[in-house]
């Protein structure tokens, strides 16, 4: 273990620290942050009244909104000046969420993805290949962060250049490989194209994450490379990656629970549920600098477990996520939300303000198609028009999501209403659930 | 300044410290290295001849070709386990060329990219927003490594979605970007269009590199955004961005002389030229614990002075590159070889190895093209088969080199030869020199 002390802790300890921390958090919070001092007064709550960790239930709960009403840097509880990183995720509308870290918060967050890249069986003369998107993007930063405090070898290779990925993987003797289940499954493809023969090339362990998966896309993963297969979770929000992750019991994400408290709620009601009940998971850090983030709705769907792993840790664990409580699409490993396509849209005219997102998985990749209804006016011109109004859609759209969709203009009024005239605004097929 | 004592350090005394460095560099490439120990060995030379630091002059030059044979990890003068992090650049032909770093590496990478951030004008309360790719190319890391041991505050955006990148720029109050000129002046167009005033922005200096680069560039660059745009340079056979950074003073870039010693020499002859002479500029490490790479020609032509700066700084000053020594090109800040293009041109069956690369940058962006011939066969069949070999070639070749390219297929023996039967590989219309 990287830290055993942390990982095998008795549970009465582990609250007992988990107070502390949410204490002095929730203390930090109230004085530094103009903007939970004004949430905190309304909602008539104070840092003192934090005595046990039930009491956390007394706070009111930070969602997108609040962080985008803080947009870009008013959840920062230190000096600007202290920050050294700026990441940043999409938001359900208009501006994006930002998340900052001092040098601090760098540092534990590669303590918190060593441990867990450790869980997974990795050590310091391992040889990572992080095909995860480096960028605003946390995904790609918290691997390579964790490796280099694990010590073991970075090849941050990013995602694309899929025939350079096998070529590497068999030249430099890669163990682990870090990927999206969908990217995994075609880099899969790509190597027994080329002919590369898992049972020799000797990974290790293979982390999967930053999208929804089932049980048969992991069965899938291990049967091609050979190797187990280990889930990371997190969200730019909280830090990024390494919330939680796998061990090798694989038998449900062990969270850093001296870093996260995590809660299960009702996501109609908002009422806490009970260890192994499912509902919304709820994250707070216990012990980050910059930028404080107490009971966030994170939307993901899962559930907590609380006893002893089979690997010995007594960290809780939480299961595999099984959906969302929001219209938040994953696709390609990207959050994309209703909202930002609407965003995208008012900037082009001649169309109406009415789509529908369509993701299908025809093979392996995911799929997007963003159908939009054109004016009448438009739809009866001629068709050099329509491509540059298409074109224009799709470049910001990309713009704003960060990928390449499928658009395509439909006559008015030709998406089907819902009787009462909605329109439904996603659908997937992909059948993740 | 970062490091008063090395930057002003006295001639004679940066010689001596050299010297000293280069001396303990021989040695150790010597005994822990096979491929120098054999090579210098067959040369006759020892790392006792070296007793002055013209005695380099005795030791025999390093090419990518040397590199290549080592590949992938016979250039480590370190245990596998201690290096962290690789990168790799594309090679002439074949295999690419890789790029080891221990952790002391990688906080001297830091060390001399901070210095270099200092000289531009940069400190901890700075907003460094860094739209060069991160990857195996080194461009994102090497800025990301300084403006964190410089303190500052680093957003690793990369390059592309534009227009958000304008929006963060206004919205986080950046004050120093990191581009290719290219890019850059693309981002410039874009931001104009978003009606952003770099006159209120605020921003204090840019950083551009990766590729060649005019006076009208810069002029046209500094004129757009309102402030003043400094050549960061560097590659990843030696470190990476950072091995020489312009001051204040505008007038060549300061090489980090403690960490590399620099040559210029006729690339006709090997011979090497006295001060403010232009030829190759030809790099050692002086202080590398993974890989310690010993005259190594760039191929990039400039010449070195070694008058005190205006700035203050007596640490060598590199003039702006304004050239290569070979058929290498680079194409929206990445390199390019023929090789590459032939290597996958050979993996694709009814076309002839005959094609030529055209280069040309219409307004700001760079485009290129690859004419193939196709086979007679080929080019008498239908427009079906036509397009899927055009495809797949455009796919091979990006997969190689990382870039989309046109691809256009022509008939047979329709590419102009020469009298002696040779077609001219690169034609570069961009007129950057
Ligand atoms: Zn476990
Ligand atoms: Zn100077």
């Amino acid at each position: 273990m990287w830290n055993e002390e942390i990982e095998t802790m008795p549970r009465e300890d582990i609250y007992e620290l988990q107070l502390k921390k949410l204490q002095s958090t929730v203390k930090r919070a109230f004085d530094k942050i103009p903007y939970y001092n004004k949430k905190y007064s309304e909602a008539n709550v104070f840092p003192e009244d934090i005595e046990t960790l039930e009491d956390i239930e007394k706070l009111p709960f930070l969602t997108k909104d609040d962080l985008r009403a803080c947009y870009p840097f008013g959840m920062f509880a230190v000096d600007k000046k202290e920050i050294i990183e700026v990441h940043s995720s999409s938001g359900t509308t208009g501006k994006p969420v930002v998340s900052g870290y001092t040098q601090n918060d760098i540092d534990n967050w590669g303590e918190i993805v060593a441990r867990g890249l450790t869980m997974m069986g990795l050590d310091s003369d391992d040889i990572i290949q992080n095909t995860h998107g480096y960028g605003l993007f946390t995904g790609g930063f918290g691997v390579h962060y964790g490796a280099h405090r694990l010590g073991a070898t970075i090849i941050p290779i990013s995602t694309g250049q899929t025939r350079r990925q096998v070529e590497i993987m068999a030249d430099f003797g890669t163990t682990c490989l870090i990927f999206t289940p969908s990217y995994g499954i075609y880099l899969g493809e790509v190597a027994k194209e080329e002919g590369i023969d898992f049972d020799k090339l000797g990974l290790k362990a293979i982390g999967f994450g930053a999208e929804m998966w089932t049980a048969e896309m992991r069965d899938r993963i291990e049967e091609t490379f050979k190797t187990k297969a280990y889930n990371i979770y997190g969200l730019t929000e909280l830090m990024g990656p390494g919330v939680g992750i796998e061990c090798s019991a694989q038998n449900g994400l062990h969270i850093a629970e001296d870093f996260f408290y995590p809660e299960i709620i009702n996501p109609k009601t908002g009422e806490t549920l009970a260890e192994g009940k499912h509902g919304e998971l709820v994250l707070t850090n216990l012990e980050r600098e910059s930028m404080p983030i107490i009971r966030f709705r994170t939307k993901d769907l899962t559930a907590l477990h609380y006893d002893t792993c089979k690997c010995g840790r007594t960290l809780a664990r939480m299961e595999r996520i099984t959906g969302r409580s929001d219209d938040m699409i994953k696709v390609k490993g990207v959050a994309i939300f209703p909202s930002q396509i609407e965003k995208a849209l008012l900037k082009v005219s001649n169309i109406e303000p009415h789509y529908q997102i369509i993701v299908t998985r025809p093979d392996i990749m995911d799929e997007i198609e963003i159908k939009v209804e054109a004016s009448a006016s438009l739809f009866s011109d001629d068709i050099k028009e329509m491509m540059a109004v298409k074109r224009k859609i799709g470049e910001y759209i990309q713009n704003e999501t960060g990928i390449a969709v499928n658009v395509s203009l439909v006559a008015p009024k030709s998406i089907p209403r819902s009787t009462k005239g909605k329109i439904q605004r996603v659908i997937d097929k992909r059948n993740l659930h």
